[in-house]
């Protein structure tokens, strides 16, 4: 029993090993900014070896490189991304940008006019996915 | 030669036939301010009745009952449609929306952090043809 | 708690808003008659504003534009439906759709069929995800 | 110029390799009735070692396994094969199943109606692209 | 109630219906070895007629026809299927091959480079998907 | 004239900008060696500051991030790759990285059983897209 509460501090332990710190450091203030650091720190505390590596890369290339960037808004970004997921399908992490979309100050119009241009460009399955998963963050978060 | 020149004639007579006169028709406005009256034009001139079903629904229900939505500019919708567009990896149709894209006052700036954002979310693959098609856009319009 | 339960009753007095009301009754017919009236009610008395405008173009769009075609029996647009809903991944229409095959005649022998042609032309894996997603509905319906 | 003669030779004589010869002569034989014995022959005599080995797998699982079965007609597997081909925006493929729709007595205005359930589940743009497509095999067989 | 258990007992009763026996029966052997005999112990007796029709073309075509083949290592088919199956967001399917690629002798290591891999080629949220399921797996088996 | 000369120059000389300059100097040497430096540098002369961006995010973050990875060899990475792009259906990003296979040591019949395991987990259609383009590179290279 000690040896596996050992063995979970160890796990807990698992530190980030960015490949450049500027980079890094830059992403995880943007990435606290639109997903909420209480998320963020979460994920990060629960990560062992395999998922700090996926840490690492989002954190760096994903938050560093991409939503630092001046040229959009993080509004416009945080759209992009809602439009985006919807076509690719990925109900998870379009879960967590709805939530980042409306830290973003995105409204739940806005939202919603979204999600009627994915019923037209993406059919209509991705819609209705797209519609539910809105609507399940809508009712946790009282929007 | 008489009888294939009555049959060009007949090809061409196609007409719309929609179920929302009224949809249609302001469908039909949008659509020619966004992608260009003379790409519209060309489009129903040399629609026979099979393609003319096509234009039907997309002048009707894509131009008229989404795009003619107040919640969103349409330099928003551009937007939305560049990311859904190269995420669903729809080539000729991302073609037709940068030039709407352009149209609807998206820099070649916006366009270029906007495939960006598809590199992170859709992938390198996804990013390199979408980066090229723009660029061969901006070549044809010398922008 | 006054005023929450007043928040209740107006979330589920979420109106249709059709824009074509002929189009959208057809809709609502053929919607009813293919996935069951309980069903379509169920959804729609749980709609608030922010579901009922996905209600308003499936209902108009979806069931009021494409399903009334006289083109194609009921029973083929199902088929279609089933091929292209396990080939875009789509699995809770898909289940949705299942339901609605059976309804419109297709035997548990044609379902069958159909998903060994998408393990063909869509790959082993979104073959497994049909048959056991249509293994669920025929336990649920005792098929 | 002799070697390069008998490297040619040697490509063409590519022999098929069925693990199962049954499957495989049936699915040469629907192949042919679906495709046109003019295509397939076309498409085996063009084959090395490498294209042989994709030819091998066609004949004997994709039309040997699944084509020849008897519970759903040779013209209902080409419908689903038009859906689900449009929905993987598999466009060369999309084409050749066009035309063996049309062997398979799929009549024009049937595949309109395929590809008008395309546009609604699958996006206008998947609808754009199927539309494209059929109109050019139209115009090469004068349908 | 009598009648419900015979029913049960027919519905184990689905007997597997190869095309090839010799095919079938290599596939049985190299699916054992990959995903375990219990697993596909279970997925055989919990098969029904329509389920068996699916265990049935696997068995025969994915497992007998293509992985064993000579060409490529079970390792590296094992490889190859993390790769394709996080593309295809084929969540369930990767489960299974995360295990099947632990028993072929792959490290955690080797599949964290698999999903870095796919971070790049398919996007963030494919990679997150990925590791997520990964992570899980490696949980159920202590790895 | 004279303008119109300037205006070349100016288009060639867009400047790669790094965000690490470390991992863009190592990702422009292993993707030389895996891509040839004759088609880098051939990518990189013709990108104006549009398609520049593409340039770096690539280089820097596919190649310099992950591909200089110790814990797969490129070997590996390239067969991924095939696997990833086939599945993803992105015909110009596969047919530069069966360029790329070649270049790292992959033989014709290892890309033969890739694209056979592609088959079977992606599809026919995948399938037969990725054995025709392969089957294009070989021709272009004699292999």
């Amino acid at each position: 029993m000690a040896k596996a509460a050992a063995k979970k501090v160890t796990t807990k332990k698992a530190k980030a090993n960015p490949r450049n710190k500027k980079l890094y450091d830059e992403g995880m203030k943007v990435r606290n900014a639109v997903l909420g650091a209480a998320y963020v720190d979460n994920s990060m505390a629960g990560a062992d070896d395999f998922m700090m590596s996926f840490q690492d890369i989002t954190t760096e290339y994903c938050w560093g490189y991409a939503w630092t960037r001046p040229g959009l808004s993080k509004k416009t970004r945080s759209m992009l991304n809602l439009a985006m997921l919807a076509a690719l399908n990925r109900g998870p992490e379009l879960k967590l940008h709805i939530n980042g979309a409306l830290n973003n100050g995105l409204t739940k119009e806005e939202i919603k006019e979204i999600f009627i241009q994915v019923a037209i460009y993406c059919g209509i399955p991705a819609s209705l996915d797209a519609f539910k998963t809105a609507s399940g963050v809508f009712k946790e978060r009282g929007v």
